[in-house]
């Protein structure tokens, strides 16, 4: 039997390991540009990573919203492929829920792209609703150039009380 | 005499209009990718825009360090090239160390490309300091790989408090 990854405060020192791993991870899509450094220095409150026998299984970068009272969001997650499908991004998400929730969130939002069906499914089962969006791909709402042009993104939002 | 710019809280609508102009602000250095849309929705309480007659002229995007206390981190500053040498940049980030010292900060940190020889001048013209690095550029410390491999950075930090 496997032990089950630890999860962890993100720490400024995580930002190499997951910047050499997270193209890979991604099938070779490039998501380095997503994941400045700052997000490994300043938000190391509200994220997470994952190891087991000290080496990186997965890890999310999120944050309280400062100007939506309430709200919390989810800018990034990933997990090793070889982990997936054995409750590790449920594991970190909720732990993430129950971080901003005792912080006095009551509503998470995150996005995702159109083409990533298996992060749409995700959150579907992880208790976030799809909102409305300006057009649709497949049954799926979309924000079309929500991130900036041809950058559509599926908006999602979850709330905590439930 | 041309009116001074208008300097306002950044809004979400600010996206599009900032993603359309960056990379052209920059002289064709591909700039959008640094800000995503989140950067518009959830940290408007410490990001400013200045427009005159509607028109963008300037924006910083700066944020409350939730992990780091006292600390404040400006992300982004970008001004409209016609528009430089007139103090806007000044400005912008003077509005910034005031509304992140009523919150509490004594310091604000911030970092930068060692080809920015500008941003340099800059910086050490508004009292910041440059942090040690591993290596040196001319004669500026540099941080190799702080941002990834081959993402060096200058890094800066000003006390608020002088």
């Amino acid at each position: 039997m496997i032990a089950e990854a630890r999860i962890r405060a993100l720490r400024p020192s995580d930002h190499a390991r997951v910047i050499a791993v997270i193209d890979q991870w991604w099938g070779g899509r490039p998501m380095a540009r997503m994941l400045p450094r700052l997000f490994f220095d300043h938000f190391t409150d509200t994220s997470f990573a994952a190891d087991r026998d000290d080496a990186l299984t997965g890890f999310l970068v999120g944050f309280v919203s400062p100007a939506r009272p309430g709200e919390a969001y989810i800018h990034f997650v990933g997990v090793h492929p070889g982990e997936r499908s054995h409750g590790l991004g449920r594991r970190l998400y909720g732990t993430f829920f129950d971080v901003v929730r005792a912080r006095g969130c009551t509503r998470v939002r995150a996005v995702t792209s159109p083409v990533n069906t298996g992060s749409v499914a995700f959150h579907r089962r992880m208790g976030f609703r799809l909102e409305p969006g300006d057009a649709e791909v497949g049954d799926i709402p979309v924000a079309t150039g929500y991130d900036g042009p041809g950058q559509d993104r599926v908006r999602f939002v979850r709330d905590l009380r439930s």
